[in-house]
């Protein structure tokens, strides 16, 4: 536990606080600094892995961008294999799609029809959840197609905003809570 | 080498051909498949890992968005840093730009002013290589922020297109020559 304090203060040191992105009075938490350190980023992927670790996870879902960068090791750490949750109008093959709501907005995310198959179990990755409004329409997509979610891997929590209790408090894991 | 060439056919045989996708006569190669069976896909980083062990790389550069899947464990693989190389207006601090042609139309790819340092040693990794111009702007980016271009690894090379000469063919690695 104490390992995992340690690590969380150290990956804050490395995120960049950005000003006013993407929109004006958000602060935007970047994470390159964290990835182009490799000692880091591999401790990283081991802590986001760490609390699935024995639980049959079989494939992991990362959420377009920035989940695939932290999904895709994840996977390979869990011995999972690893699924792409897109952005409308990328993924070639057929698919489900699931819009959900933004703060400022609305959005859609899609999954290949055969990305999970009935009875596998899910764990979806990405590096924040704020609202949970992205993490909850992966869930569904996940769940439409037979699979078992058992739960989700973020970096960071943004604490505020209740996204945790959206998704189920007890499946939630994140390496730091802001 | 034995090995290579069996892992060439293995991945072949879990590439998707989906006709006129993104565009009427394109055939894409859908990677998905593969990303799903995690011993397959753990053997595919090591493959486009290996050629660059022992060549000190400290930087590797994925490009958005599947480049991002195989370039973070690649990065993790190789002990170095990972640095995204993302479209226009996605990076949130101060960024390079470089503009290329595609088929059809033009795009433009940005990275941080601070992702690659002087001197650093830079492997760019993609899925595919086709007329090469997204891997040129990534190169071009790299070396304009000091970085030293140790080469390319890519999963599969459209080989009739030419990409790899525009590279420079001795730095360009592919599991796969279609």
């Amino acid at each position: 536990m104490n390992a995992d304090i340690h690590l969380a203060d150290e990956v804050l040191a490395r995120l960049r606080d950005v000003p006013d992105f993407p929109r004006p009075g958000i602060v935007f938490k970047d994470i390159t600094p964290m990835l182009a350190d490799p000692i880091l980023f591999g401790r990283v992927i081991n802590a986001m892995s760490a609390p699935f670790r024995g639980q049959h996870i079989t494939k992991v879902v990362g959420v377009e961008a920035r989940g695939f960068i932290l999904g895709a090791p994840v996977a390979l750490a869990l011995n999972a294999g690893f699924v792409p949750a897109r952005k409308p109008g990328k993924l070639p093959h057929r698919t489900v799609i699931e819009r959900y709501s933004l703060e400022y907005g609305a959005d859609g995310l899609e999954m290949h029809q055969d990305a999970v198959l009935k009875g596998e179990r899910v764990l979806i990755v990405d590096d924040v959840l704020a609202t949970g409004g992205t993490a909850e329409a992966t869930a569904k997509l996940a769940t439409q197609l037979g699979g078992e979610l058992v739960g989700f891997s973020f970096l960071m929590v943004l604490g505020f905003l209740d996204g945790a209790k959206r998704l189920g408090a007890d499946r939630v894991r994140s390496l730091i809570t802001l």
